[in-house]
């Protein structure tokens, strides 16, 4: 199902398609044109049919799209149905905030693990799960073979960190630190997220106007 | 300086640059070629060229660039240097790790109110300044008059929450939460962050491989 020339603006919108519709899904929709999805989600109706026409196409002319149909596809093509193991490093407030808001389990992800250094973190409980001491982490991932870790971590304390979770068989990160895990291990699967980075490009944004 | 047609993706590795640039300058580099720049920055020299000739082009000739005079120009064109009076509405964990952990004098922000609705968290300090009761955002917003808002809010919350903003002059946003603010603010500067959307795009690529 998936194909190696599908461009990354195809990808990044992907997600939205799956939330769109799982809103719609959950107003008790059912169908839907591609024009009132396009509207709802301030793209073009083309661009729409374009982006999915990249993955086989599902709309049906003069029907338009099968809401339920589509979202469980655009699941499938996200992987959402098959969970991947995943661990946090760093549980201060940032890594606590990751740990109880966001839906793993409906993006394809299962939290098994919270880790941090400092001792007055270890052995609270975040969402059911204990924060352990980062010093057990080689134990903890041969035992359950975490694919994801959520960096959370101060820089220079990443570069060694992400040299043990790759060797310990970690392939996703989710990467909030500003270390550049690309360029030391491109054999793993990185989206990394630069919150100051955001602000830069806002403030951009505002001057420009 | 700016430019209409400077396209989104130079816009993004703006940011980009004036953190690597800080970076050589902290350890004390005065000056890069576009080759070695591009080979940290995992692009091409051509890449860096073109980009930086978006504003007019900084590089000489087999000198290469000063690495002060580039990322303070960079810095200006990201209108770091005109900082905007920024508030943060949500003092979860999610609030409180923007709070502490953005470097917001170095981006072009200054942190100056911080909000949320919880009795337990008014009062608290975060950065030396008091979490106020969301009750009271408009008379601090007609006191102190910030440009800028962080919503870390719920969905439901956000939508009379973002009208009251825009209302009181806030032309800027950092926006975590799923409310679609763009559609219902066309006039005001949305920069989106959604946590759940990299999830997905992690899952993909990962799936991909």
């Amino acid at each position: 199902m998936t194909n190696p020339v599908i461009s990354n603006s195809v990808i990044r919108r992907l997600p939205r398609y799956y939330r769109y519709l799982g809103d719609l899904k959950d107003a008790g929709y059912t169908r839907i044109s591609s024009k009132a999805l396009s509207e709802q989600m301030n793209l073009t109706a083309s661009q729409i049919r374009q982006d999915l026409n990249c993955f086989g196409g599902f709309g049906l002319q003069g029907y338009g799209y099968n809401i339920d149909d589509l979202r469980k596809e655009i699941g499938h093509i996200l992987g959402i149905d098959a969970p991947k193991k995943t661990i946090i490093i760093g549980m201060g407030n940032l890594g606590k905030a990751l740990a109880q808001h966001l839906k793993f389990e409906n993006k394809g992800f299962i939290l098994t693990g919270l880790f941090d250094v400092k001792e007055s973190l270890i052995g609270q409980m975040v969402r059911n799960i204990p924060i352990r001491s980062t010093s057990t982490l080689d134990e903890f991932c041969r035992d359950n073979k975490p694919e994801v870790a959520i960096l959370t971590t101060p820089k220079e304390a990443t570069h060694a960190l992400s040299d043990q979770l790759v060797k310990l068989g970690v392939k996703g990160f989710l990467n909030f630190t500003h270390y550049d895990l690309t360029a030391s291990h491109p054999e793993v699967t990185v989206e990394n997220i630069h919150l100051g980075d955001s602000l830069m490009t806002l403030s951009y944004r505002l001057s420009e106007k």
